[in-house]
């Protein structure tokens, strides 16, 4: 990068798309090069602790549950019962640990590359792991789209794709080939949620998104979306794929969803994370 | 500032958020001190052009919408009738074009404090001014809290305060003084509507406003929420308060709603927009 940076600030470019977002420091807490990408920590003044992969923010102590509640929480509510569930990526634990929140779920097994990653999570953002002991959970590290390959055909019923951005190690888990060994993994009835970039910034990849995944044959496909500040633009999505034909019913459990402890997450937004504005639904509306 | 800018980039840094947002540039293609402010123009690599106030950013030619559109569209649909409406502030225009949009609305006057902002939205955002000619809209320069001290009592349906940030010339658009002149300048079933920061960063700001307005006399207060990539964290509220109790009604007209020509507000949105997550929803809930 030719530019100057802002001292004292951690800022993420998006040079293609024209935009940065900053947050202010604190110090550099750790860093390190895996054999899989760059890993730094720092600490800020006003967001508690920021991970970044390859310059890129991954997670925030401060705003972390915008994202990690809306990967889960509306899938999970919109299963008739998730009891087998994988996060792909994931790694921070952040996901894993709002899934296991789930008392049908009876086991989430979370698939990363890097260790690394999950044991700076531990250091670092103790919270997000908390229920890395809970006897339904299985850290496994690898390779998630080998996993999801030799997964066992109808063995999962929900299978979350929390991934980095699609570039690099993440490439292969936005293409034909991965969300076919996806439906192949899923049973009857499954679903499929993945995150997808901005709906401002990332329109393109989004409908392409979906395309992909219904050409690979999934019923339908869905966008929510959502606040997430110290994502390019502020505002993020996730894409959900349904394996079998037929409405999308939430299971909206008041007492269930108040038990999950949420505060992004409720009943409310659940609906209104699937309230497409104009500029959206005409672009991933499915063509006749 | 004493940290070192981006160059290229326009940056507005809020330091005691400990957050910042960056637009590439461009080029700086117009600036000028004013008797209130102090306003640019920049040229952007892909948000079109961006208005900048005091170094804030105020309106960028590409994500404009979806603040202009939920100023104006789910107060006016929410009242029964707006026939009377006054935007105070919002100088680039782009709220009264949209309030123009709605067929009942017989008068829309504007009261911007700093004529410049106009000129110079008229130069270069004409989209956003493209309603100024139609013969409802009334454009006044001068003091809008003068304004509405000095409106006849119950001689307006819609307020919308579309200001700057509550320091500087705005500060007095944020105090009961200022509400309870709004509330006398409203006809029974009025509804004022203000712009009212980030839910994430500003939720003492949120609480405040809410309670001053109740305090004033507004039988009723409503938040709502929607993304707002340019503004700090992405994600942005107004604030509705109801001079006269009951609930609020939506007049959700599918046929009038696709003639308003939006990108962001639609039917669905506008549900989705009071749907609040449970950290917002318990701050601002009314104290029994």
């Amino acid at each position: 990068m030719s530019a100057a940076e802002l001292q004292g600030w951690f800022t993420e470019k998006v040079e293609d798309k024209g935009v940065a977002f900053s947050l202010k420091l604190g110090e550099h807490v750790h860093g390190e090069t895996t054999p899989y990408q760059r890993i730094d920590i720092y600490s800020t003044a006003s967001f508690g602790y920021l991970m970044a992969i390859d310059g890129c923010t991954m997670v925030s102590s401060r705003d972390n549950f915008f994202y990690h509640e809306m990967m889960a929480h509306p899938a999970l509510n919109s299963h008739p019962a998730p009891r087998r569930v994988a996060v792909i990526g994931g790694g921070d634990c952040g996901t894993l640990n709002e899934v296991l929140k789930h008392p049908q779920v009876e086991r989430a097994v979370q698939i990363e590359i890097d260790e690394r990653v999950t044991r700076l999570a531990e250091r670092y953002f103790p919270e997000l792991c908390a229920r890395n002991g809970d006897p339904r959970a299985e850290l496994v590290f690898g390779d998630g789209i080998a996993w999801i390959k030799s997964a066992p055909p109808a063995s999962l019923d929900v299978i979350v794709v929390d991934s980095t951005d699609p570039v690099g190690p993440a490439e292969g888990l936005f293409g034909r080939r991965f969300y076919a060994d996806c439906l192949c993994a899923l049973d009857g009835g499954g679903l499929l949620v993945q995150q997808s970039e901005s709906p401002l910034l990332h329109l393109d990849l989004i409908v392409e998104m979906h395309r992909f995944m219904r050409e690979s044959g999934f019923a339908h496909t869905r966008l929510l979306h959502f606040p997430q500040p110290v994502y390019p633009s502020g505002w993020w999505s996730a894409t959900l794929a349904q394996k079998t034909p037929g409405p999308l019913t939430a299971r909206i459990d008041e007492a269930a969803i108040a038990k999950l402890q949420t505060r992004y997450y409720c009943a409310a937004t659940h609906g209104a994370a699937f309230a497409l504005p104009p500029f959206v639904a005409g672009a991933v509306a499915r063509p006749e």
